[in-house]
């Protein structure tokens, strides 16, 4: 069975390798997939955007193992939840925000049952991904019911943070940048109920930052040259675009900014 | 089957992920291998380099996911080319250069059968990575016959760039850096041909930047201290080391730099 | 079986990549799993830090393949050693020093032995890790006995360096920062034998760079805000945090400084 993982942990120590040296001992038979590793430390919200974007591609049965943890040890609850038939092994702290909102889940578990952490060692108060977590995402890919793991809690208790969307004032969309991705796009909170309208629309102005970005286009390729361009992102949202370039560096856009949009 | 991948999505997004799990979901047997995802964006030359060091050493029946496509949706072909037993899937957009270079091009099909695409779901404009090259990849690795996965096209029509090469002018060989690797090392476009020349010379004398390069070594350990110095390359290539150090920091070396050298 | 690998070879170039390809040639079987490719260029102790911090989650009988190897090519020697049921394939210039601080090594061999390198190719001067360790360490993987590789060695005679560690001086312990992680954590010398002390004492003061660090916490959560603390590391070490931040970062801490501290 496949199991996803997601951190803050970034590749420059062996966390992230522990992990997978703990999962492939208890279920040598899954199969790991980085989504990514490289999710800004402490960042909850950035985690809940990375994996809402995945999830969708991932096995029907597939363990998803995400770990951005700031409250390691504290009161926050390891949980373990399932959503369809995939489950979600992660500290209660909002990071499946995104997921829930377009999805149910079905069931859930706080992961306090011992016997199922990591063999014959101790619980460390500041490693809960390698003994706790792992292990649960090894459990569950190899075949243990998700009740074994702890005990039952309402997925309706399940901590949300409140997301951006986009407002109308007058005759103004004011988005919200959401993401900055690798390349340098700059995803908004526009998404599948509204990005429909701006591509739709006979023509489009914006701002952000106090520059324009009034072209459109289907491809990189297509972009204009020398300027910024809306763009569908495969994730389904209203993106900005630079062709061979990064349109965040150029016009200095950072997650959080504002974006007035005017339509016709 | 081992499935390579060669990328220059990064590792900040879940796109290398998205990537692995629609592999794994169509052929959960496959293997699957990071070559890199750090290729500079949109940087065809640079993949091409990275691919060609590469190909050597994968299995034989190996099948390589290639994408650095600035095009991506636009006229560029998405293609599939047979070369010896391996196959390779990539935007034709001259990623394949240097490997064709030194081999030939079996067979070729451009990726135009939509029942090979991602399964029930739309065709994204920009991200041909996910819809259609790792859904072809994963299809080749599980035995599907390259020649259902779309189109024949004339392998000798694929696109290819002109590849620097050294020249001679007077008693000087002019060489480029054509890549900058992780260490620092700087290799020059001095291939198999006209490398062993260089090693075998009674003396060389070579300048880049101003700064002389004169001494020669085996090995990393055995360079002077303090001073650059060639060595060849595990590519095949000679290359301008510092012992310890990164040469082109020392040398401030970029790709494309120019390397004077006479030898006797 | 599991193979982890360990290097200083960065994700930029194919190498790891192509080493990966190589062990799957030779062993399709095994399970790699990377433990860190971020080792500073040629930095043997975190190489040896990084190894010695993840070997205690490894399968029993996993194989680990380090190559951090400013010697390349010349005198040193490359080796495989057994230590427990592990072996690891290195070169012999210290990177076991943390490994073997804590547990035996059984057996170790010299990879003498041509007929186990990489088939039917030439051994590079510049790439051991492709053409000697890597097929090593898949021959052992793929149930190849330790002394097939080649001329057993004396474990006792294997290199290691002096390792830092605290010191008394008066009433004061002088400890040392010997790495910072990914999320700016500070970690000192002080492991198992001095931390429970540490954590156990009525009152620490401790001072780095003239700033103070006299807080203690259990969990990162627990810290003090805007101030740095100590904590127990997941690696057994008493270290240095800040809580949603880098301590690394607010205190200019770097690997190698001094850490004077007051128990009461």
């Amino acid at each position: 069975m496949l199991i996803a993982l997601l951190t803050d942990f970034g590749l420059a120590d062996p966390y992230v390798g522990v992990i997978k040296a703990v999962i492939l001992t208890i279920a040598p038979e899954s199969r790991v997939v980085d989504l990514t590793h490289a999710i800004p430390p402490q960042d909850v919200a950035a985690g809940a955007w990375a994996l809402a974007t995945a999830v969708d591609y991932l096995p029907a049965d597939a363990v998803v193992l995400a770990v951005v943890d700031p409250g390691v040890g504290t009161e926050r609850r390891p949980v373990a939840v399932q959503i369809d038939n995939r489950h979600f092994v992660v500290p209660d702290n909002g990071l499946l925000t995104r997921v829930l909102a377009r999805r149910q889940a079905v069931q859930a578990v706080v992961l306090d049952n011992p016997a199922m952490w990591r063999d014959g060692q101790d619980v460390s108060a500041t490693f809960h991904g390698r003994d706790i977590f792992a292990p649960a995402a090894a459990r569950l890919a190899h075949s243990v019911p998700l009740d074994a793991l702890g005990s039952p809690v309402d997925p309706a208790g399940l901590m949300r943070f409140p997301l951006p969307t986009p407002k109308c004032e007058g005759d103004e969309i004011i988005a919200h940048i959401i993401h900055i991705d690798h390349f340098g796009n700059a995803i908004t909170d526009i998404g599948t109920d509204l990005a429909p309208t701006l591509f739709a629309a006979k023509w489009i102005t914006a701002r952000i930052h106090r520059r324009r970005v009034d072209a459109r286009a289907a491809t990189f390729g297509a972009g204009p040259a020398g300027a910024p361009f809306w763009y569908l992102d495969s994730s389904g949202h209203a993106a900005i675009a630079w062709r061979n370039g990064s349109a965040a560096q150029r016009l200095s856009i950072a997650v959080g900014d504002v974006v007035r949009i005017r339509l016709k």
